[in-house]
């Protein structure tokens, strides 16, 4: 369970009610990589082995599903430790910096980001019709109950043209896309040449998190940064935003976008 | 300028346009303490002044302005420095990890969470109308044009039962109310029996930040989690939600909220 009920005073012009409310659930999980305690995320409590390989995968502190060794998952203190085959070194600096900080947080240019992080530009040949965004994001609406009874929450998916894939939803929507990714890590299932929706904005961190995937295109409910869309130019992803009915705004690589 | 204008393709069933959309600008500004980086964060760039104080503030790193020496803000790079008259010692846990992680994080029970930190409840016998409630939401509505310009920011305001104090907002929820309690802050504006407005969710972190300055009420026009209700019911705070039109529920410390 990922809600509580909570007891409220409902207020209106009119009078008031004591009645119940759903709340969505805050529970603060603690990731440990060969016992060494990374971090602690405040996220809703569930696939917690999803959420901290997706996590490890996001912060490049794992490669291949071979490494890993152990994941220990423990529901009642909220510690997930994960061991991997030989021990990490961990660069000290990386955990809680934004990775741009070394290209755009220092001044330089935001052009070179992918240059800098010596990433491939995202080459996928993937396409989409409008039609098909409007049918995939009417499924993904009708998928997340948790936000439908909470309204608290943030949903994601992984998604072909056609059908969605792998869903998941979380109160913070960069673990909402971190569970997405760890599923499909350790289920085997291929993220390149797949799509990622969203409900949440996209600012650079989840930007970069679906880059590091090659992803090709992202589709978000709501609007991105402008920092959002000059990395999605930058390394090639189809950025499609404010999806809403039968209407979208497309920020990058439009040719994607097959509209005939 | 917190907004940038993008080209986009517009695209609905009908057909497709060439045009523009203002997206949130997002800034990498790094925290400096005494010639130490504390942390990058991904802002709005306005007020980062204000942002830094206030989340120092958050930190528990800073208690009086008297201890303020100087600020630096440099627009170019994103780096404030502050420096303090007696260099300050700085906790090396205290970064990145959630407040609660030692109590609620290691299975305690979070009913002492207020008791652990040495908190006394907040005493303020500051009450409110829902017909004030209602009116303070509409002015803060207004308030953003940023908000309204590109959907991409959250806004945050202190104020008394009637007007709005100060006001700002930003791309992440947290830096929005940094902002408004860095201004108090430097500007001696009293908080103790103020409210603070915002329109983000309300977990543990923005209730943890609200406590530690003494504010009796806290108004979301969204929702909050089961954790920021348990807190605000802990430190003696009035926690009203999901207010919209006509319309609130109140989750915490009823009291305040006088109907008559």
């Amino acid at each position: 369970m990922k809600v509580e009920r909570v007891h409220i005073q409902h207020i209106t012009e009119e009078g008031e009610a004591d009645t119940e409310d759903m709340v969505t659930m805050e529970f603060p999980v603690t990731i440990s990589l060969n016992n060494r305690e990374l971090v602690t995320l405040l996220c809703s409590p569930s696939d917690l082995d999803y959420l901290a390989v997706g996590f490890l995968l996001s912060e490049g502190l794992l490669q291949s599903k071979d490494e890993i060794k152990k994941i220990t998952v423990d529901g009642q203190t909220g510690i997930v430790q994960v061991e991997t085959r030989k021990g990490k070194e961990l660069p000290h600096e990386l955990l809680h910096k934004p990775l741009i900080a070394s290209g755009g947080g220092r001044g330089a240019s935001l052009d070179s980001i992918a240059a800098t992080l010596g990433w491939a530009k995202i080459e996928s040949q993937v396409v989409i019709t409008p039609h098909e965004v409007f049918e995939l994001v009417n499924e993904f609406q009708q998928h997340s109950q948790l936000f439908q009874a909470t309204r608290g929450v943030h949903s994601a998916a992984l998604c072909d043209t056609k059908n969605i894939l792998v869903f998941n939803d979380d109160l913070g929507r960069h673990n909402a896309i971190d569970k997405i990714f760890g599923e499909c890590f350790l289920k085997d299932i291929p993220t390149a040449d797949r799509i990622v929706l969203t409900t949440g904005r996209v600012p650079s961190e989840q930007l970069i998190k679906v880059a590091k995937r090659k992803i090709p295109i992202m589709i978000s409910l709501t609007v991105p940064t402008d920092l959002g869309v000059k990395l999605a130019a930058d390394f090639g992803i189809t950025l499609i935003g404010s999806v809403k009915g039968k209407k979208m705004n497309v920020y990058t690589n439009r040719w994607r976008v097959v509209t005939k």
